[in-house]
């Protein structure tokens, strides 16, 4: 069943290629297709096109529908091409003429449009939550072992004295940027599409401010075409803002696989965390952190998916749109898993001593030696040759670890601060 | 000379390889170290590690170099490695010890990392500047032309009846959507990362909300390895958000190259716009906005650049990282000279009267025939069937054009409403 | 089940997360793992790590389920990890002490490897075959439409005559090249990967020349290392040959949907092959052609995504691999269909009659008049600044259609020459 | 001055902004365009279009500026769009009425076209030498150092016995799979595209197997609507190409850097080729091999770059395709560089002692351990167990290295066998 029947019958090879997978990606549109369809109905009462009694059936109806979604008990069955035939036809099957109304005033596109912003909308607030809850068991990590040293490195040499408190609540920090891009891309998905129809609006007389208040939108997309066009900008900008937190994560993920490496032998985590292989029986394998470095970098592909399938189109609908659906679906449910698990996982990490006056780790204190010499009066480039000296005759000799006092430094987190700025980001 | 000069000689050809064009590119950030090493010099002076003297000759002969620069005349000799080096050498030149000791409490990393934060910071700005400014170009015009009519295409296939003004107006209020992108990168970059040396911190007492302000920055990178690691981040943000910037102005170049085919016939510009052909002498080609589309396109490549470059990489400065500096700068320069030459260009566009009576257009009409239905009773799905029907019977006429009077169609563009989300763009 | 089982149970959340989709994705794979797997037997027979008896009683349970799989009746249950598990488990079941054996001097990497690889083999063959008829049904399109002319346009202008029969054999000629790097793909995927173990071999005898041969391998991936590391290589390689091929296919496709706009109205395809609009009655949009642009486009994406998942990771074998199964047989899956598609569809198409002496194409002849000039003894320049002068005076007057004599025009189409071409492709 | 200059005056800042940085690109086809100029000429000679002294007068003026351009002394200054300007420019400066026949039945885009391929295939050619040059190298340090022993690692772990041998042989048989595919980029931009003109042909009777010939063209594309499409086509193949190579020297050069690090400790390099610390003086860092890593993965990002500039483009030249050039030379270039440094730096690796005896590796031995229960009659899976069982119990006790003997592996290393696939690499 198409909402477009003509009674002309489809090649069914050309059918199964061009409907695809829509019928399960719709599941995840469903709920928001429902709810929109009531508040278009509403305003249909409103405007006068629907009776009060019209408006009302078409609701409960709607809400039947919404009660089996919760249930498990709604189907797209295989003869409709999409959730949106489908509710139609249920509202037409229930109520007859009525049901035949419901789609006055609309296109598929704008009804697919505010699904799918609704869906963006509520699921990059999640996203957000679940990042700062991450967040803060990252700061707490932080704060517990903010005692324990690690070496520092950089071009993986061995370079100076760094701290586990540090590393945790480095990420913490730096997810925080991740939540203004969430934040940016929650404005571009908070505008209501609804009436702008097959992206020209309509002849009648549709009150807009009404739906997007009845919808929570804190915002309309005014101009329909624009409103059309937010079909692929609020995918790319949905998928590219979760590839920067992805980013975030893979480089973790990416520490902590290396740091588990008997090279490293930081950390580790309980055997439960960790998988097997069929023919080495000793491995240990942290599989999970892994996947998640994988999947990160899997959703870093996506955005330029979605510009390879929309650019260069030029403006008005093109059914290419229908699949960066997919993907940017995709993303979303993907991110939420991968912060639950690595929420979940992160907690049980095993925190190693790592003995810093073990040769190889020797050279760590260079710098503060240099900064001795500069407190005793030399300039900092004189020490830096002296020490320099030392390291090439061989004679340096590290000294103590050096406490150090300013702010964001190993012995100074500032996690406090760090906390000030998560409170401040604004939704 | 090089920072980390130490009596070695160094492979010639391994030195012209890693160099690459540092020095070129460090043009763009030498401002920027100028105005930071100033901001740390005097920091240095406050705790009591650089005399009130010292601080002072610092900052004078920064200053000369500074109006060097800005006069021309500031120059990175081939025999420096980058511009770090050359400043260095200039202070030791002039200053004797006192140049020697710019460097105490800080690292190459960070001097890198606070330039370009500096650089990106007031290059967003001037981009949603500039941005601005072709939206309110963009407004005009919609003002101006809202009148004429144009055939609106979904699949590339007549649809609906559009206009100059949603045309116009629609690519407008689609630029806020990136300028809120554009002020999260804002918020990302303007974060001090100055006092985290080489991602470890220091031993030295260093003051870092002293430098946050003086250098005004609106808030610090507390941790120092956060702070570290903000460089590839930094980059890959702010080159993500042009690259949205760029997908909106790329899709409307798209248009007006499609709308100027003779098979369209819409749109042209004056012939200074155009360029002509090596053998086909009637050629008036749009170039430019060939240019723009295909140089925002290449915009749009140069995030997944950043990912490819940093991605997989534990933490720890890498030299991997000097290599997304070129690009990143590139897309800051590129796209300020793309918004310029769009702000010029449209202003001169000729806007074509277009006869939508014309036969290949007479379908544009079938929703408001339905509508009219609608109105007089029918069900929208039996109105559809209906005028459907006329279709294939090839009996359809089409009714005039009709009046749209909802919040954003072609006869009510809701241009002021436009105009507030604009003001309410927060930077 | 799994093939490294210790006894030690491992977190619900975590296993679902690890296991994925893989379970259907090896359904591809499981023909595959099955020959193999009756190699691998086969060869430790021949070294004396079977008994006869055991090889023979291996190979009749592998061929049970390979009949099994054929007739649709083999599953992986729930509770196995995947296909190899699956496998190992039948046959204890049903061999017991023999089914335990069949995993020595293997290890699941190189079970993955060979499956995967003799996957792409026959798939890259297939897709090879599908390429050329598809280049035999477009030579046949180009040969019946040879006399049929078309505008040519350069920057979407108007430019020079054209003809159906070139635009036709166009697409052939290039789809050729996209033979020669399928065949280039075909060498890489084309070895041996048996042996390697977990990709350090194996410390038994095992013969792998003759594992090559059994398993109809043109050449052996020697060295075990690389053999590992062909996991990423070959679905990188595979992808990025597909990629180049649907780059033609979505040209093509985007020309198609163009043409098929009212503004050019070169041709058109039957209504069974069309699809329509849920409120626009008079519709028929060439979904077809814009899905397969679409898909087209996404699979250019997906090797960049091979790309991101493995970049930067050190050599050995890493759980992040299991990534990029999904994508890469999802391309050469699509790819398929998509070829099926085109092949199904662009044999109906309906091609119209293109009036070239419409006043919007009269100056396609300006090239022409300016070769007559030439042949009558003018420069080439001054001819050009002739009729240039003559288009700007509005005085030119289009000459009629001239033949073209030379290899490749419009009136010489060398068809034979492109048949002779695709002959030669070796593979 | 222009090919097309028609009198008008172009809007300065629109000039700067259209040229761009051809003139500096264009002096790498420069040599090209001048081969194909003389070719072009001699063949318009051949068909009676030009005298045999102005073939003689073009040729030698042609050869003069190919003097030049070997001795520095050809410029392309700034009043020049391009070389193709300046070349005819010069040939009328120089011939009078002669040099303005050279344009005769060609035009820019076959022009641009077959200097372009012209370029691609010697450079292919070299990049291919250069490739085998390593490989060789590989192949001789592999001999070197094959009883040198290195840990093995999956998922970083560690797991069985590697070598030095293994390591470096690896690196050169996966380049033969990059060979595959640079020869498959070779056939593809093998084929003379000139005699397309603008991408319709020509009116005049040119001999295109001529010039194929002349210029040792191996085929000729023959269909101008395919010749003229070679664009972008060449340079996403080449760059892809380009790509795989540049993966395989990446994951090298990420090898390289790992284990530099003190924490492996498995290899060195001479100070020469290492960098140091602007602020640490113990720093010998391995820039080199950073650099490599990072350039090849930014290689790595051109070929999406060329994807997204000219994907979804209807057929027939765009502007855009003239941003293609930058960044496919720069492809060209850089690998060749790349190459070059790779082959200095390897062969000054230092290879250290690895003792496999050390605590943290002694996991490695348990396959080989577990082999050996399975040679005294246990099947695999019990042996695995048993094995698994020690390693839980903290008992087990490793063996000794034991040789493996099969193909391929790391005390059979087959180099001749891999020797054998170089030398059968076809071109």
């Amino acid at each position: 069943m198409k909402l477009w029947e003509k009674g002309i019958s489809v090649d069914k090879q050309i059918e199964k290629f061009t409907v695809g997978n829509d019928r399960e990606l719709d599941m995840f549109l469903a709920k928001y297709d429902l709810i929109a369809s009531a508040a278009h109905a509403k305003m249909l009462g409103k405007i006068g096109i629907l009776a009060a009694e019209e408006v009302e059936d078409i609701q409960t109806e709607l809400e039947h529908m919404k009660t089996d979604l919760e249930n498990g008990n709604f189907l797209i069955e295989a003869d409709f091409e999409d959730i949106h035939s489908k509710i139609e036809y249920e509202l037409t099957q229930k109520l007859g003429d009525t049901g035949k109304k419901i789609h006055t005033a609309r296109s598929r596109n704008d009804q697919v449009l505010v699904a799918q912003q609704l869906y963006f909308k509520e699921n990059l607030q999640e996203i957000s939550a679940k990042t700062k809850s991450l967040i803060e068991i990252l700061l707490g990590l932080a704060e517990k072992y903010q005692d324990k040293l690690l070496p520092g490195y950089t071009h993986l040499q061995v370079a100076m004295p760094s701290s586990f408190g540090l590393w945790f609540s480095a990420y913490a920090e730096l997810l925080i940027d991740d939540l203004y891009l969430l934040d940016a891309g929650l404005k571009v998905v908070d505008q209501n599409p609804l009436g702008s129809a097959a992206g020209y609006g309509s002849s009648f007389p549709i009150d807009r401010e009404f739906t997007t208040k009845e919808l929570g939108f804190s915002e309309m997309k005014y101009n329909v075409v624009a409103a059309q066009m937010s079909r692929g900008k609020c995918e790319r900008t949905v998928t590219s803002n979760i590839a920067s937190l992805s980013n975030t994560l893979a480089r973790f993920a990416m520490d902590i696989c290396l740091y588990m490496s008997q090279n490293f032998d930081f950390i580790t985590f309980p055997d439960e965390l960790t998988t097997g292989s069929s023919i080495m029986p000793h491995k240990k394998n942290p599989d999970v952190f892994e996947l998640i470095r994988g999947k990160c970098n899997k959703l870093q592909a996506i955005a330029n998916e979605m510009i390879l399938i929309t650019n260069n189109l030029p403006s008005g609908y093109h059914r290419d749109f229908q699949l960066i659906k997919e993907n940017s679906i995709y993303a979303v449910e993907s991110i939420k898993e991968i912060l639950d698990i690595f929420s979940h996982s992160i907690q049980q990490i095993q925190v190693k001593d790592v003995d810093l006056n073990d040769e190889k780790y020797k050279y760590l204190f260079t710098v503060d030696s240099i900064n001795d010499l500069v407190m005793q009066g030399k300039s900092f480039r004189e020490a830096y040759q002296e020490i320099g000296g030392q390291v090439q005759n061989n004679t340096y000799k590290p000294t103590a670890d050096k406490k150090h006092t300013h702010l964001g430094s190993k012995d100074h987190l500032a996690l406090d601060k760090i906390r000030d700025k998560l409170m401040n980001v604004t939704r």
